[in-house]
């Protein structure tokens, strides 16, 4: 169809969930079957954790720098949680979308009420729940590099974050990967076949309505 | 999903296109693939064609049953096209989404503007475009049972009809059946995610909050 129809403007996916819900395992996995979709890397000033590459799961950047960003609106979104400051670049979020290619970001409520303001109808939320709150406290204990004390901090925030789930577009409860990740894609093809999100629709039934076909 | 959170009320999925786009093969082939969909069958005056069956693909009455409906507010949209009157009777339609089952209804874009007006947000519609005129002429002429001037008729009534494409939520060329299908498909499926559409997420993230899991 877009052979027919010409370049659309890409939209920007917004994922939230309380820590241990999946939403970062939904998300790579959905990266994975999607050619069409980038994920959007955030910038960070927590420390880089064992297995994590720079300008792959995050930018990590220290205080003065995420603070020299903010200042000059370099951030679409940005938010402190646990003493660290996380934040979603402008510039290549701006690039893919003009390219026609979709953005998925994985942040929080605060984080989509921020993006919601920049891109209104051009944005799609997915709120994803866990199953039951045994089942978020079991994922968040199987994460070897999160202490006791952590797990108790993101247990009681993630009562906090769940609160928000009625500012989301769509609700999935994350009960199994494969059928989340599979609602995900389902959401995202819908949404690609929306009336404003084929440019090229005007022209192409006038052509039709002319007898050019 | 729906076990976890409860039934939810059904929704009205228009289908419109000009005659001979693939409409009525559409939708009669996401019902085969969709046991939670019903289509709701439309009342009419016109002449019962061959291989036609009462009851299955039109209730056919004569006008003053008709006009006695429409007077008694029997039906939620009704219209007359070429000289023949269509409509869709209110409470097979109203009973099914109450049971918490879709409905999908095939009709035109003034059918499409009533039941708008009748279902608001519980409503998606969707616009099924042909890939060309001469593709729309071609599947007209293949219908053994229309005169040429029915088809002259039919395609001049095209033009008219794709001018309301941009009334609906959704526009799918129909290059190829089964895609189109699987389109319709998808398009339920993510409609059905929406937050709107899960009635008992509320209680739900209210036992996951306070800890009942």
């Amino acid at each position: 169809m877009s052979a027919l129809l010409g370049q659309r403007r890409g939209l920007m996916l917004v994922l939230s969930s309380p820590s241990g819900a999946g939403k970062t395992t939904i998300t790579r996995r959905i990266l994975e079957r999607d050619a069409q979709l980038t994920i959007s890397v955030s910038v960070t000033t927590r420390p880089q954790r064992p297995g994590e590459i720079d300008g792959v799961h995050y930018h990590f950047i220290d205080k003065a720098e995420f603070d020299r960003r903010v200042a000059a609106n370099q951030l679409l979104e940005h938010a402190t949680v646990f003493g660290n400051s996380y934040g979603t670049p402008r510039g290549p979020v701006e690039a893919t979308l003009t390219a026609g290619r979709d953005v998925v970001a994985d942040v929080d409520w605060q984080g989509t009420q921020q993006l919601q303001q920049n891109f209104r109808d051009n944005m799609v939320s997915i709120f994803v729940l866990p199953p039951t709150l045994d089942e978020l406290e079991r994922r968040l204990r199987s994460r070897a590099q999160d202490s006791a004390a952590v797990v108790a901090e993101r247990m009681a925030k993630a009562a906090d974050e769940m609160s928000h789930w009625a500012e989301y577009d769509y609700v999935i409860v994350n009960d199994r990967l494969d059928q989340s990740v599979a609602h995900v894609a389902t959401i995202l093809a819908a949404e690609r076949l929306k009336r404003e999100r084929q440019p090229g629709l005007a022209a192409f039934v006038n052509r039709l309505r002319e007898g050019g076909g």
